[in-house]
């Protein structure tokens, strides 16, 4: 049960967002610069970033939710997503990418985790400063938005079948207050 | 040295924010949120809060920061601010305070931390449901301010002279991009 009375129809963040619709907005356009953009990482690698440091921060809302936005970006390999999440070092992405998730497992842990070398691998693979930036930004974002929806103790829908539907329309129509403040129920 | 190409005469996040100015905005937003209000929680909580979680994420410019707004508001009383951060259990702080604090370090640990004691204790000491959120929201947020900053490497002042000015300028005027984006220098 949540900490605190909040609108029981809506999961995870989105009864968060309804309770204090405020910090809903910059919220919501935060996670719109981070996750829909293709400038330098796709908005696959941006949701498999996302989803990786939910996963290590053992929060099911968020790995599940952004898991399978990335499932949508990915031709539905929902495989693919798993296994980023569990083994990414043995999963089909690109090195590149692979140095980049690297980093974010250690900004997971704290800032301070990220060595030169890790950022020195990265950028010999071709990622740019903006890329690096994005990536330690998006798994600090998510640092914040775990913590806001376990901290609080928001509702965690277990029935599965919801995600994909709700998943399918944020990779249609973005993040944003329209969809973070609907108040139509995911499952 | 940062790990990406920031400017060097801007100190700890603001190098960050002027790197990348579109998500500059709703971070200064969300601070300005948080930390700019006295709605329930007071400004000088609001920056206690802040500065204890960046004290136990170990990110020096974000504690130190923080710290010194929060002594613009408490009569210059910059002992109370530091007895905080390292021990607040024996800091002269409200009982509802030092329960919410408590429940700021929980979060700092990840958000499943939390337990339905340490919110129970808060309300009884007259912690209200927005209380509790701005709480849990102010030391999320600083869980993703502190790895940003760290996780790029921002550059840290080491001369303390330069925080109690720019701290001044933020009580007095707030976050926001008018302060985040100041090409001038903080020393």
């Amino acid at each position: 049960m949540p900490h605190i009375d909040v609108d029981e129809n809506l999961p995870g963040i989105r009864a968060l967002l309804a309770f204090s619709p405020a910090t809903a907005t910059p919220i919501g356009e935060l996670a719109n610069l981070m996750l829909r953009s293709n400038e330098g990482l796709s908005m696959a690698d941006r949701e498999l970033i996302a989803s990786y440091v939910s996963y290590l921060n053992d929060c099911f809302y968020c790995h599940q939710s952004h898991g399978e936005i990335a499932v949508c970006y990915l031709d539905d390999n929902r495989e693919l997503v798993d296994q980023v999440k569990k083994d990414y070092l043995n999963a089909k992405v690109t090195p590149k990418l692979k140095a980049l998730l690297s980093i974010a497992g250690s900004v997971q842990k704290g800032g301070k985790h990220v060595t030169d070398a890790q950022v020195n691998q990265a950028k010999a693979l071709g990622a740019t400063d903006k890329d690096i930036h994005d990536t330690v930004l998006i798994a600090a974002m998510f640092c914040m938005m775990n913590r806001y929806v376990d901290g609080l103790a928001a509702s965690t829908p277990t029935d599965l079948s919801g995600y994909p539907l709700r998943a399918k329309q944020i990779a249609e129509h973005g993040y944003g207050n329209h969809v973070f403040e609907s108040k139509q129920p995911q499952n």
